[in-house]
């Protein structure tokens, strides 16, 4: 029995900061009320297939470490037996959510047909097993980007009978996270770019991503899935250059294809800081453009240039990005997907409870230092009081009306000296360290 | 006479490559027929005010090292010696345009009267020059950036003071360059970001960013100069964040602001690889999104992680680079603008013309090897064959008609199994290669 | 007065992590007891002169932006006047030590003899400060960087002469530092290096760097100075490759001109970063190589890739590298000296304390959590039983006696199969956040 | 038949630079006489076996994409088959040598003894190829990364058994290296490092590495291996730190471990631009310091942070590299090895021919320029100049005699005032470009 694999451990309780306790949560305690909603609320974590149930422990320097019991059976038994330890290890760890891709939680297949044949032989144990705990599916997506065929990408793929063989995953994976109660559906274009722009033609490979997702927003209505579509941004890897860099450029991609109604981002921090962005500036800029969908929340390592996908635990960090999430309201259909993985030395089973508790403790102070921060509003005042004078007189007078003569105007004929004000940072710096 | 800072050499003549001469081109051949159109003609190439005339060899760990003989007078007489000195080096040069930033020209000010009162008196002086030489002006710009009271930005300032300080420049320098007949005009926003998000709002910043554009695009239309807006994208230094990222960024931001009937990019290399993008890349975005304008020219060093703008000297980036402007006809307004420097080391007068000569050698040599490619075919022959079944009756159902439904329904219909097919990666290196 | 700079504020004291005064201490508490030492004797914290009272806020892209009263004055009364801004500053802060570079505390000097001169005549008012405040030296160095005639290197020069002046500066420097009580002389090889390969003799500039090294270490003894003598590691900047890289560097640097008993190193944070190594490991592998010294105490910005000297204000990277501290028994003569500057923004005299208090704070959290590792045990526990096996028979057989072919001959007869064991990194790091 | 995999292709010969065929040398001429010895004595090129004829093409993201024809069979027999193609490749490619890991070219094992088995099988079919074509081998090496046993390191394992794993590993290949007559041993420690300084004891590993090469020095020795044994640097990656970083690094370890008398670097571009360094550099670093081996080409790509091994052809790289090699005299065990692959989308068997061809005809040109460079000899000239004065009697007066108060007191004495001279790098490079 692959829930087995788990036995010996969990469930994980709260034990509160002053625990000894490896396997226990210090800060994660999913009924405390924080700004008058309960933690698990404010953070709807979701655990992720793929990192945990799926990966063997390879890199590419080396086979797979890890001895997950499922991963000696085959097909269809190993697919429900992957199943069995999931919801296991969500049950034990008590997250609300999940997250997959189509190729995580099926048999393997070869052809499309069988594509399709073992991702719908699924979905009834899949069912079965989220009733059975109440664990929720916060979104599905389909894997576009490890079968070879796409190794020249899906919807860009010069191929278009390749790019009919993603549709039929995307309609497919669509259709199952409807079917699931699913609150997002997310796209990563992970072949979604080029290797070398010798062979490339962006203009046509753009309109070709444009096209998928028009097709997709309409099927959605159509089937009446209400979650939004969310792009997953990310600069490079596997691909020299993605088309879905960062926020800001999937913001002109929506806009050139006229998607910004129904298209979202899904923000991973790992991705964020590959594109050479910090994590809060691609959340608050999702905001600022009204994109904001979801997080998945992890890091990178600063010594290693890839998608590391390590848990994120630095709730400085975090809570830098949880002010603007709180800012704003909070999530809504999104939540925290750990789209992270143990190392391939952490090879016991206790290791992947060892990297959630850690995410979850450190998402959860995070959420009580910005929550603390939020409360004392001295970060809003300064914001505030800092643009202020774009509400006053001349503020609204250049944003309204002025010409560009006008405001030259009268620069020159008050030969204007505007007085320097201190920037602050390390008095704002100081303010989210005192919050923990 | 600082025009006598460079009486020891030149004027630069084209020799050929097996000239030993070191003050002369090799490549570099102003009126040899390239494609039908003079080698001058295709690379519009300017020499910029800044880093050749006002530089003085300072860094940020030690104080000037270069001795310019203007460098040792003061207000409008240094100002006017420096302009002599930079004209005597374009005539010398041989090179057809220049560029430079309002401050960059006239005598140093402190207040906004003064400046407008310093830019204003230098005008004549230049046009006096230009007329004299036949040198023309490729763009004219302000500097908003420099003076301490652009430290929290320009447009983006939460000052709106400091946003009218900037309006007087841009339509002063904007004026200028009507008058002078600069075939552009450029807008770079070195402090448009910020260097803390903790003291930022993204939203306001944007909108205000947006607002300087349309006032300048309006007056633009008033004062009827004909050429393009053209922002300079940066990801970042001397700030944190610069808003004007990339290419792909500057184009949502122009789409947002419904500015892309006048604003173009004006791109540089050294930006480009510091955003993480390759130089190639961005030119051919500019053209797959409508927005290519002009180029800065010039290279960053991969061992410092800042804007070096050193001498762009390599032929076969160039020449990657090259072969989408052939492709797409050719600069129009644009031209090869060297923001480049010679090092701080390179104190000598001969040291500013082994820089120059060095780059319009290499974008010569480019500008050949891409015409070779572009006669011979071979790589565009791929573009076309390799995308060609988007032409075919798939590729046109599914761009133009089908439902997701559709299309998945075929590829499960024939059970799809794409043939796969070779990217080709090395051999069209190769092909770029063998154009030397 | 320039003393009066600073008139408005402080003296800073402890308040506790509740206060909500921004010019208070929440975690340095210099009495306080960790491990049976006062906490400022476990930090040794020091103020740097340069950043704080040289520094006028020009980056290279704009001039100063700060308006320190001293900065309006000229020579040694500029001179005299800002060290008493800096005495007055390290009273109030209430930190114990500091440290100079030569051309931070005089007045300007042109020449040579000028600068022998005026730093000659600067260390009577020092003198008398620093017994008037108590404040203490912890390092003095010369500045070998800063005027033009350093910009091809100091000991690296292709000029003996250059390397005569910079011979003149550090005899002076380390004497001054000597007589000034200062704990350690620390070299800093700015521009020891190269900014192109092509005009440069590696071989020979390493052995010029080997000598100068050599002949301080000479004169270090022949005036009695106890301290070590300190290289200050850094990757490359303003150089494109600077010969004191990183800390294994320095290390094979110090065997090869055979200088290992007189010389450590300082290691700075932003330094570490920049050449791709965390500052633990540096610090952790000065002491494996048995040549820590002192730290300077900063942070770069990963958006950023430049030398942004900031204030180190991360209480888990603070922690993981104090361990390493506590572990080999802390800090004998270094110390942590903020090499830190505040940003360009932040002009009020206020902003310079909180920068410090910041660093200050975070130091204190640093040191707090890493005693309360280092008192629990479980870390070292976890390294010593990791490598236990390497103390029985097989490990002591293979360091002390065994052939290749021995050992080899045991692994063929055994066939062996060594048991994988979880390297635990997720547990690891949970402890240490737990710390907090 | 394997072999036939290669049917349709080559032998490829050597046409000239207007050749149109792309399976064809534009460059590559092996009997051509350069600075009087063979081109191919001069690069004494070699191809290496585990990217061209064990990768299947997977990487993180996805599954293999080629469809060798070996890959469909098993053990020996694949082996084999493997060999056949293999040797078929590089008699077709008329390289002179191969390389390869043991793991490379032998039947997979799981166990120890079975490894040692399958290896010894596999000798005798390379001698016989070997043999048969005459291509000989440059270098042999262990593989200590791949199998999970090695997941915490080789030599660095906190498990001593892994330890004598690995000494069977390097012993058996040693040997074998030995006895194909090889003319270089190499070492690359792919997992002789860290992924978390939490677990780990840097003193310990650094004394455990340096002890596995002692042995495998003695046992060189002993089995009468001439020559040089070669350590690779590598930064990270698998690692987050790998402890022969850069050749400065591993000089230090040389010098520590006293091991400099026998172990030299095999320097990989991809690697050296990893480190932060340029591959000129390594190169000059490796002279400077004695221990100049090998060259692993390859080039990485900008855009993505990991070892992508692409094959190197940038010949203006070469050149800057390939001048200092020339200046020492030229390779002597040494060659330059493809450690190259081509892209997951080459997918033909042409596409492993147009890699090779472009790296060899680069490597041809960079050889060709080098020569012209170092025949002209302006770039020496200069080097000589420049450093003139240090063999001029004040240079001789400070490396051999004087004290630091001599120095110093000479420089105030003549109030010092070195006469500043440019750098030329801007003229420097240009002489570099000059020579294709
Ligand atoms: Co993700
Ligand atoms: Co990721
Ligand atoms: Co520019
Ligand atoms: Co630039
Ligand atoms: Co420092
Ligand atoms: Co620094
Ligand atoms: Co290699
Ligand atoms: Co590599």
């Amino acid at each position: 029995m692959s829930a087995s694999y788990f036995d010996d451990i969990g469930p994980i309780a709260f034990e509160g900061p002053q625990t000894s306790n490896d396997l226990a949560f210090r800060y994660y305690d999913p009924d405390r009320m924080v700004l008058g909603k309960r933690m698990e609320d404010h953070l709807r974590p979701s655990v992720c297939f793929w990192h945990s149930f799926c990966w063997d422990g390879f890199d590419v320097f080396g086979g797979g470490s890890f001895d997950r019991s499922w991963h000696r059976l085959e097909g269809q038994e190993m697919a429900e037996a992957r199943l069995d330890a999931a919801f296991a290890f969500f049950e034990k760890l008590g997250t609300p959510f999940f997250a997959f891709h189509d190729v995580d939680v099926m048999a393997p297949a070869s052809t499309m047909k069988e594509h399709a044949e073992n991702f719908a032989r699924i979905l009834d144990p899949i069912e079965e097993r989220m009733q059975e705990t109440g664990v929720k599916l916060l979104w599905g997506t389909a894997n576009l980007f490890s079968h070879p065929r796409y190794m020249a990408g899906a919807a860009t793929n010069p191929d278009p009978e390749v790019f009919a063989c993603a549709a039929l995953q995307i309609r497919q994976a669509l259709e199952a996270t409807h079917r699931l109660d699913g609150e997002n559906y997310v796209l990563w274009g992970g072949r979604e770019g080029y290797d070398t722009l010798l062979n490339t033609d962006i203009s046509r490979e753009l309109d070709q991503l444009g096209r998928m997702l028009s097709l997709a927003v309409e099927h959605k209505h159509k089937i009446g899935f209400k979650g939004p579509l969310l792009i997953e941004p990310k600069p490079h890897e596997p691909t020299k250059h993605q088309y879905d860099r960062d926020t800001q450029t999937v913001y002109g991609f929506l806009e050139r294809y006229d998607l910004l109604a129904d298209v979202k981002v899904n923000i991973e921090t790992n991705h964020a800081t590959l594109a050479g962005n910090t994590m809060d500036h691609e959340v608050a800029a999702a905001f600022a453009l009204g994109i904001f969908g979801s997080i998945d929340a992890n890091r990178g390592d600063p010594q290693n240039g890839w998608d590391t996908d390590q848990f994120w635990n630095d709730p400085i960090e975090i809570t830098r990005t949880m002010i603007h999430i709180l800012k704003h309201g909070g999530l809504t259909t999104g939540g925290f997907n750990f789209d992270s993985k143990v190392r391939r030395q952490s090879i016991a089973p206790e290791d992947l409870f060892y990297g959630h508790i850690g995410g979850l403790d450190a998402l959860a102070r995070g959420l009580l230092a910005a929550a603390k921060i939020i409360e004392n509003g001295a970060w809003q005042d300064n914001l505030v009081s800092r643009y202020a004078d774009w509400d006053g007189p001349l503020g609204q007078e250049i944003m309204t009306r002025a010409s560009l003569e006008d405001i030259a105007g009268r620069a020159l004929a008050d030969d204007l000296d505007p007085t320097p004000r201190s920037g602050q940072q390390e008095r704002l710096e100081n303010m989210i360290l005192a919050a923990f």
